[in-house]
This record gives C-alpha cells, structure tokens and sequence, in this order.
C-alpha cells in the first residue's frame, strides 16, 4: 500500500505522519494530488476539540486529477467539501450541502487536503481556468462561502450592510457585498487587519473591545453578517441591526449563545445560518479579477512544516496562511 | 373631568379602579367605547413583570368610536395597537409597527382595553362588518398576528409544517395554516386544547412532556412555528426543523433562551422573529366564516370582575377569556 505524508488530527494532537495510505477513490471518485491548500479557522476549531474528528484536516485546496477521471485528468481542480449521498431527503430536495450521510473534507468522516492527496466525488470538482494563480484558487472555498450569503438573501444597493469581523471570512465576505455598491462598513479589532480593507476602498471602524463596541451605538444596518464567532461580536450585531432586519450568522460558536430571544420577536429579526456556497461565481470572480485575494496570504509553508503553519495562523493579526504540498 | 372603570396594573399589582381619568383623544386619535375585550397571555406576562408598565392592561378589543372622528362616530371597530409617530426611520419606510416612538395599546406608554374607554389614532381602526358578532371581532387582533406569518414567508401546499403550542395564539396559528392546504401537525401538553384543533380536523399530537416531545423525534419539517414561549418548546422546534427551514418564533420567552448557535449556522436555519399582523384579512376570514373562534371562549366576565377574568386566564387547558365591557 502506498503512503502519503499528512497532517493527522486525533484527539486533539496534531501529528505530521509519513504513513497515511494514500486514498483509493470509490466508484465516482477522483485521487487528487494537492499543490496547495490553506488554513481555515475551522482547522483550528477542530484542534480544539470543537468537535471530534479524527484524520488528515484541511478542506481548502487546488490540486491535480491524478485518477479516477479519464476526462479530468492532469486538470487543475478546487473541490466542493460536502460528500453527498444523492439519496436522502436532503439530497432528493437539491440540498446535498445538508445531506443527511454526508462526508465533509478534513470535517467529517473523510481526509483532508493538508497531505498530498485527497479525494472527492468528481461531481464535487471544478476545473481551474489557467489564468487563475494557484494561490488565488486555493481561495475558492472561503469565497464561495462569502457568497452563499447573496445566494439566501438579496443585497441591494440601497441596503445599508454591516460585516462584524476583520478575519480572513469576514475580509472574503466585505469584498464580494462591496461589488453589489451597497452602503457597506467594515468594523474589526484589529488595525492591521481593517487596513487590508481599506486599501481595497472598503468603510471600516476599529473597536477595539466589547465596550468600546456599545459606546459606538451602531443601529439601523438593514443587513448585518456575523463572522467573528464569539458571543460580543453577536451582541454588538444584534445591537446594529433595524427591526425586521437580517442578521446572518456566518460563523460557529465554541459554546452555547444566550440570547433575548423576546426582542428577536418584538422586533421581527431573521437570524439567517450561512454555511458552505456555490464554487462556480466564485472561480469566477477570481478569473476576472473581481476579488483581490493576494493580499491576504501571510505566509507560506512547507507540508513538512504543516503544524507550524497552523499555529502562526493562530497569531493575532494574521490572515491566511497557506501550505506547499506539490 | 369624567372618569371611568378599568384594571390598572402597576408595580406588578392588579386594581380595579373607578377613578381613571377618561383619556382624550389627541388631534387624528378617536375615542373608542369598549364593548369587548379579550384576555392575551401578553396580559399575564406583563402582570409578572415581563417589562415595566404602568397604566389600564388589555389590548384586544372591539368598540365604538365615540369621538374624533365624524366619519367613524357610532360605528364598530377593532384596532391595531402600535400608535405610530409616522416620521421616524421605521416609519418613512413604511414599518410602522416598529415606529421607533411607538405606544402600544395597553403594554407601552398607552392605557389598553380592559376600561371604558380607550384611544388610538383614527388610521388604527378597522369598521367591522354586521355580519362580525363582537366575540369574533375581538379575535381580530391576535388573529392578525397569526397571519402575520403568511406575510414574512410563503407558505405553500407542498410544504411540511409543525406548529409547537396548543395555547390560544397557536390555535388561531394552526387554523390559518390549514386553509392553506400544506401538510400540518401541531403538538402540545394539553388534551383538551388539542381537541379544539382535532375538531377542526387538524391533525395534533400529544407531547406531555421534554421527555415525551424527545421521544416523539420529530424532524424534517419545512416549516416550524414556536408559539410556546417556554425553552422547551423552542428545542423543540429547533430539533423538528430540516437544514434550511424556517423557523417562525411568535411567542416571547420570559428570560434569555440558550441556543447551540453553530447548529444553526451548519444547518443554515432561518430564524424568524414574528409579532403584530395585518387587521384587513384577518376581518375578511372572520366576515366569510373561514376561522372559527366561537369554540374558543372558554368564559365570559364583567368589567368589574377583570381581575378574576385574568386569574382563569392562566388555569390549565383554559383558552380565550372574555371581559365584558358595554
């Protein structure tokens, strides 16, 4: 049995092990040699413990078809994570996103992109336009995320919209509102990170901590998107947004969030979960330059050097971090 | 200066009081002589200090118009209880239920229904129809809120829906559901609410308790409506609904409700805070007989025994207590 080198996540410890197997792809499958791959903050969250999972991580990528694939082969692919069943009632209902069985890419019950290969239903596969850099398409993922938020709701150019979150999600999501023209503002913790922003022409705000946050008094956004995860960053969107406005919520939370749920009713809010979005735009956006990503990489590593990457992304103040493989 | 009978609440104490100033009308507002006037569990919930108000409870009523207005003098009325400034954000852009300045009839800064008299401007009154008797007209208001869900989401034959909460709103709820056609349950703690909806040929189901409501493991629904109020209700509903359903939270949860928030944003659920209706549709169902709400009175009081009106309110398995004004 060939063996592949990987970062391996089991119970809680982070190992670089030589002697992953590489996958064998199942019928409808594809083997894909990974040449980049790059570290979410989800990555992170399963290190600690958020939930157990067991395996190679990563499930942001650009690689190669290796097998599996006659018409794909030696193509340069990015890959959708869910792995649906096509059978259940999510999968009947066009959902297959929320497939009842699914596997999920260096997620659930299927490795991931931070070793030299995966796999994934071939259906899954997009193939990369030449004219995108490796580095760009490596960012599908996430912007395609960004965009299952215009996929829910529509943003108009009259909405008033505000991102609570300079993270590297939150960076993806100002810059794909940003070309819908609405009024948008950007608000952060850190300077280094909203200044990313502001050079691509976006509003921003620095506010520093939950205090600051309330003296700010932000009210009125028609549209707020959530994208810090932690439980001020929602007090401070639930706090801007009108009544009969959307809050949508792009992030998970460590624990449980505690909530008045009495003013959600008095004021008509929609609370609006936002997950995994639609590739195709995305790669889109990418080959025409819409979305600048460039800017976001902080860093580079080696797979070799794949937990070190994982812990420089753990810095404050650092966007995205990407890993080497081929 | 004339005064009048009314339940006047404050500091959490009820007082039957003679002695309340007959309120005057402000320029556009009328003055309504209260015929009828239904007891909410908002009433209850006001009564053990949900939020501070001071002032005469109540705030579905039907009346007639003594004063103000020439063109509505001697008529019958029902009214929508959000008195709005009209200029506010809200307002301009044509929420005036959420009118940022608001009184609301018998909660916020305006004496309610359980008097003589009451004012509200001009522009909140409905006429009702001859054919309305004044017990069905006094359902007007809550029913208008139960339809008020028909106006935030499309509701259709296709879909699966559960409402949660066999109590007075979540009766009405169920009945304007049914006339749409789509695939409904509704579950709840007590026979003989449930009995109400099953003559009505609504399909219910029984859930005595968490444990029971567990057990019961119902999921996969398109459509949730929480009308509870309770967490347990809200777990419910949370744990019925498929990934990218809706759901509708209509009642107001007397502390802070605790939520796994990232099972909301993977599942992406839309979460959707419904209040105060539309009054023209809901009179139109009441004139045409298509919601019956006779089967819900469950008894009738003078003014003067308010008090004991809103204590048989909260017994179990009761629905609709009436106060007979005029």
């Amino acid at each position: 049995m060939e063996t592949m080198c990987g970062l391996w996540l089991e119970d809680g410890h982070l190992d670089l092990r030589e002697d992953i197997p590489v996958p064998a792809p199942a019928p409808g499958e594809a083997l894909v040699r990974v040449l980049q791959a790059g570290v979410c903050n989800t990555d992170i969250e399963l290190t600690s413990g958020y939930y157990p999972y067991t395996g190679v991580l990563g499930h942001e990528f650009v690689g190669l078809v290796v097998e599996g694939s006659p018409a794909l082969r030696d193509q340069r692919v990015v890959g959708e994570i869910n792995a649906a069943c096509r059978t259940c009632s999510a999968c009947v209902h066009d959902r297959p996103t929320h497939c009842e069985r699914r596997t999920v890419l260096g997620i659930v019950g299927r490795d991931g992109a931070f070793a030299e290969y995966l796999t994934l239903p071939i259906e899954n596969l997009h193939v990369v336009e030449d004219s995108i850099e490796n580095e760009q398409a490596v960012f599908a993922e996430p912007l395609a995320a960004a965009l299952e938020i215009q996929e829910q709701i529509e943003v108009s150019v009259d909405d008033r919209v505000l991102v609570v979150g300079d993270g590297k999600l939150g960076q993806l999501i100002a810059r794909t509102l940003a070309l819908v023209g609405c009024e948008l503002l950007v608000v952060g913790r850190q300077e280094r990170k909203l200044a990313h922003l502001h050079a691509a022409g976006i509003d921003t705000r620095l506010l520093r901590s939950p205090e600051e946050a309330k003296a700010a008094n932000l009210a009125s956004f028609d549209i707020v998107v959530e994208c810090t995860g932690n439980p001020a960053g929602f007090e401070l969107a639930r706090q801007a947004i009108r009544p009969r406005g959307t809050l949508v919520m792009k992030s998970t939370y460590a624990g449980a969030l505690t909530l008045d749920a009495s003013s959600i009713v008095v004021d008509e809010i929609t609370l609006l979960g936002s997950r995994c979005g639609p590739f195709a735009p995305a790669l889109q956006m990418l080959a025409r330059g819409e979305v600048e990503v460039a800017d976001l990489v902080d860093a580079r590593y080696p797979l070799a050097e794949a937990a070190e990457a994982l812990e420089h992304a753990q810095r404050p103040g650092v966007l995205k971090i990407l890993i080497e493989v081929g």
